[in-house]
């Protein structure tokens, strides 16, 4: 279909929607859950197409991994599911209530977007994740997935609508755009008419050119370069824990530590200990030169170092000389997205935690827990790094706005 | 200055304003006020050249009059930054707390955005108002002003900075770009890089525009194509106070009705009686078929009409057999800013708000109260008509983002 008429017709049918009550809601999300798992074979098929695409293409392992499907994988993906429909939820909640003086009682109510787009990469549980976490928050979605998992997300998209269908709402609150090309993805870009928010959820180069291209309200996701800060008062046990844990537990991941800061008090104590704790897993040191002497083979580090988001068994080392200068060193080169110290000093966390500019920050804390189930959102559809809506892990009362209800009886402005 | 420059030297400066403490920014605009009545001389010599400026391009008497400066309407602009001064700092609101059964605690703390642009046409008023409420929060901004205004807005922003200055504040806190050709706003918009939200205050095309253009996130304002549905059980005397309220309390503004639903039943009780009184203010009826009929001298409205922000002493009039074909009507036409209904029936009313999806949903009351004053939110930015990050009115919290504060003892994830 013309990409016009799909975000017109989803357009369309948003008001059918936002009309659907929560057990409608969760009733449609469990037939899904359990629909995924009764058509398993037909999505493993179509899975194994691309599958193959991806091979004679030369994709490598690491990506197949994320594009292959397995039936154990889609149980977790329908578990998902069930837990987005044990969530409750938000829609309709007044979120504040007020009576002016004349009379007029105001009420903030909240309520669906609208139309939602997600523009993604070869992940196939996004296409149900997404659907998920927007049709539970009466959201209509439209979804543009990468061409490597066409096959896998019609199978997924199809298995999705004919629930739709059998429940009589409409099969355009979910849409799958299925041109993959470039030209399709930046025409869907515009389309502000007709969808109220766009998210990209990628690597930094989707994102950019989302943020470039779009006139629909964007919101960033995911480029993380954490950092971590070891002051001069840190338990330094605590220290290697916490670092070892953020940079080893999950590499390729946004909440990653990325680089280490440390006071020059404690590199003689830490760095030692530490890089030895990190060759297990053989974490190259990219450091600069006071911390460098303190660490077996460290490569030494470069302006380049600092700014990059690895996504690697690789960290940085910047040494400081007091907490302003992490400070300023973290605000420079972050993304906005996680930070943390590790230190004993009450007033110099207080400080840490107010100065740092990110979405979450953290004292004496793995960055890893910047996720919307340890946070106990549940499931989430990003970790937002910009300052507008949303900062940091979006739940479902991320994906919804509000309006004013405002009753009056005859009320007029003098 | 290079345009880049400017807005790179306002983000180094954001940390330092966002330090500064709800005493010393009280302080800062207390002065502010007092220092634009103390310079009153140089401000409205300043901006006789704008007006002079203006009368030779012929600019009619409407927008020579929103330009002109007098010593009452400087203390009326300098009394606004004492309003601003006694509101209440939003800055450092614990939103939400909670622990996790890791132990972690989380705080969700209100913060301010960083750099707010605005971009608007020639009303100097806006230079105080906007660095007022963009001040009072913590942000640091920067100004485009319309070119008719460039005397009047050099004025007003040295003697804001100068007061700046006087207290240590860096005075890049408040920029204004003082190249006002269209190149240069076009390359403000993206300024992603330096500038957190931009907020256009101005009409339709000039937010057009920024929607268009602009790579940094964007708060649409404004327009506002505001409806009023009478409906069968409407109590007629109320309808016509509110409606002529609504309508010619104040024409040119964004929340002025323009256009009357009706439901058949009621055509021939009201419409007479209505346009009679309308009468009063000259106001013209651009008629549908079924409604024309009770209107003398009605127009015959076109498919255009319905679309139609007039900000004039006009009328649009469509009639309506059932409140979800009035419904449906609004939701078509709508800007998203103001609707109101008149019925004395409880079930419809609540239908109608649940459904109208607007901004401001209004019952028995007129439009015109969609107002940060009016809604006790004190001075606004402006109203958006966006879904993401706030709707209606804006004004102090609606300029701040959050970030979550999470302290532990050591956690690390497994």
């Amino acid at each position: 279909m013309n990409l016009e008429n799909l975000c017109k017709q989803a357009a369309s049918v948003k008001y059918q929607v936002q009309k659907l009550s929560e057990n409608e809601k969760n009733t449609i999300l469990l037939q899904a859950a359990n629909e995924l798992i009764t058509q398993s074979n037909y999505i493993l098929t179509e899975n194994e197409k691309d599958i193959k695409n991806g091979i004679k293409k030369g994709m490598p392992e690491g990506l197949l991994d994320r594009l292959k499907l397995t039936a154990e994988r889609i149980e977790g993906i329908a578990e998902g599911l069930r837990q987005i429909a044990a969530l409750s939820d938000p829609i309709g909640e007044i979120i504040e209530q007020f009576e002016r003086p004349n009379g007029l009682y105001i009420e903030k109510c909240r309520v669906p977007m609208g139309v939602i787009g997600i523009i993604y990469e070869a992940r196939p549980n996004v296409t149900v994740d997404a659907f998920g976490l927007c049709f539970k928050t009466g959201n209509v979605v439209i979804l543009k997935g990468g061409s490597d998992a066409l096959y896998s997300n019609k199978a997924l998209v199809d298995v999705l609508q004919s629930v739709l269908s059998k429940n009589n709402v409409p099969i355009e609150a979910l849409s799958l755009i299925t041109d993959t090309d470039r030209e399709t993805a930046t025409a869907f870009m515009k389309m502000d008419q007709y969808v109220n928010l766009l998210i990209p959820r990628g690597g930094a180069g989707l994102i950019k050119s989302v943020v470039q291209n779009s006139t629909i309200p964007v919101i960033e996701t995911g480029t993380g370069n954490c950092h971590i800060y070891v002051d001069e008062e840190a338990d330094l046990d605590m220290a290697v824990s916490i670092i070892f844990n953020a940079k080893t537990q999950r590499i390729g991941v946004c909440n990653a530590c990325e680089s280490l800061v440390i006071h020059e008090k404690v590199t003689q104590n830490l760095l030692p200990r530490l890089s030895k704790k990190l060759k297990e897993k053989n974490v190259a040191f990219h450091a600069d030169p006071l911390s460098a002497s303190y660490i077996e083979d460290a490569i030494p580090a470069t302006e380049e170092d600092f700014g990059k988001e690895y996504l690697d068994y690789i960290l940085s080392v910047k040494t400081v000389s007091d907490v302003e200068e992490a400070i300023s060193h973290i605000n420079h080169y972050n993304t906005g997205h996680s930070e943390a110290i590790i230190t004993k000093n009450k007033a110099t966390a207080d400080k840490f935690l107010r100065e740092v500019d990110a979405a979450c920050v953290y004292v004496n804390a793995s960055t890893r827990f910047t996720d919307g189930f340890e946070f106990g959102f549940g499931a989430e559809i990003g970790i937002s790094t910009q300052m507008l809506h949303a900062r940091g892990p979006m739940g479902l009362k991320e994906l919804t706005s509000y309006k004013y209800y405002i009753r009056g009886n005859g009320q007029i402005r003098g």
